[in-house]
């Protein structure tokens, strides 16, 4: 049984194409990676009512996981607590747990800083003010604490924006939830780089093997032009072992390999990747 | 009044995080810098139902445009034309002017490729499938045209994936469309570059130049950690004409220098960009 994920990325600055969502790229990544499948990315605004509809419209679709980045700072429209809060008919208080979270980080900033202490504004004691049935998750890279909300079925996580506090959260505290959850399941993916055959040529010789290698999917990405046509077969599958998942690839490979000799088309495999 | 534009990028490479998704990006800041807003940005598989069920969900939010990119090609799972069929209750069939579109590109080709001619294979026809209530749209940089659907208030434009085909099909067709929408609306954007205040110290005075400054909208971004603090203050509006742009932000920008200075900290101006 697929394991399913959907991310959401909260931020103006995406909206306005000022930032590239490098983080929603990231998390796809390494999610696919331990064999968990990520059904949807929804890049909204930081306002508290779109926040809470998408997270409710998310909900709905029923997967197993929610994944949020950004909107966890200090400033005044880092909105998420507020609209996962709503979206979840929760209230917004000052976790404790949080609260003890961003009072150590500032104490160490003093610390290092050569300052004797580092007043608790009401800005930093907003980062511990999170939704009630929520519980704060340590971040090692910066200062506002991640949370984790169990909701029936699904399980949401609040990631902050800055990548580096993102990664270092996933690893910390969600990798181990999510490698539970995906089970024996693995990812397994391999590229075939084919060029002097149309793209348009390929796509019935695509279905064909896939039609023969039901659990494999193929998807071709034109990286040429059609009348200069280079293409790239991306291989990907599921599987319960990573042997039986490189044999069934490999059985597809093959088959597509003759297809493209018999077509006068050239082939190279693409050299195994490390995540 | 603003113009709400919704992206819909379509492509299961987006999902695994195989691809970066740069088309969402450079549309993003595109569409913006013409005086138009991004309301939000959707990334989906390339599967009929989930693509028909995002449309009619996008539609309920009453954008008055939606662009998707992706899934327009020969390929079986390039299934963008059939899910916007769905969406709209409309028929898929040929259509005269696209497939003339298609033909000439692959008369073209075989012209350069030294070929007598190209066979019209379904897998080719299936390019000038589009939905009986579109219209077609030529592609300069390669073969499957987009097509453009106009449904009560709402337009839908679908692009190709590929960038340098989305990129100009969105310069030669949708541009006029897109700039006589926006009217006079203009977007103007700045950045501040402060260091030596953190964030949580910038956050309250952010607030209260926002409020001195009520069309001017600021988000600061933390570049380095809040011990050693770097952020980006991102001050944008959007304004009838210009010189009105430029004159509140500038305005916004000399109280926050006062601000920075006052509190010890360094500030630079970033340079004006081209878009």
């Amino acid at each position: 049984m697929a394991t399913y994920v959907e991310i959401v990325s909260i931020g103006n600055e995406l909206l306005i194409g000022k930032t590239l969502n490098t983080n929603a790229q990231w998390l796809a990544k390494r999610i696919t990676s331990l064999g968990l499948s990520v059904s949807r990315i929804t890049v909204i605004a930081d306002e508290v009512k779109t926040i809470a509809e998408t997270l409710r419209e998310a909900v709905r679709r029923n997967p197993n996981f929610i994944i949020t980045t950004g909107g966890l700072g200090p400033t005044f429209d880092d909105k998420t607590q507020e609209g996962i809060a709503e979206a979840f008919c929760s209230q917004l208080e000052i976790n404790e747990k949080a609260l003890e979270m961003v009072k150590g980080k500032y104490g160490e900033y003093a610390e290092e800083m050569g300052h004797e202490t580092f007043e608790l504004t009401p800005a930093r004691v907003k980062m511990a003010k999170i939704p009630k049935m929520a519980e704060p998750l340590p971040n090692p890279m910066g200062t506002a604490p991640a949370i984790a909300i169990r909701n029936n079925s699904v399980t949401v996580f609040a990631l902050p924006g800055v990548p580096s506090e993102m990664r270092a959260i996933f690893e910390n505290s969600l990798l181990p939830i999510l490698e539970d959850a995906a089970g024996n399941l693995t990812f397994f993916e391999t590229s075939l780089y084919v060029a002097g055959v149309m793209e348009s040529e390929m796509a019935p010789l695509i279905d064909h093997v896939m039609h023969d290698n039901p659990y494999i999917y193929i998807k071709s990405h034109p990286m040429g032009a059609e009348k200069k046509p280079k293409i790239e077969l991306h291989l990907s599958t599921h599987a319960e072992d990573a042997e039986t998942a490189k044999k069934r690839v490999d059985r597809a490979l093959i088959q597509l390999l003759e297809i493209i000799k018999a077509k006068s088309g050239k082939s190279k495999i693409a050299k195994p990747k490390k995540f």
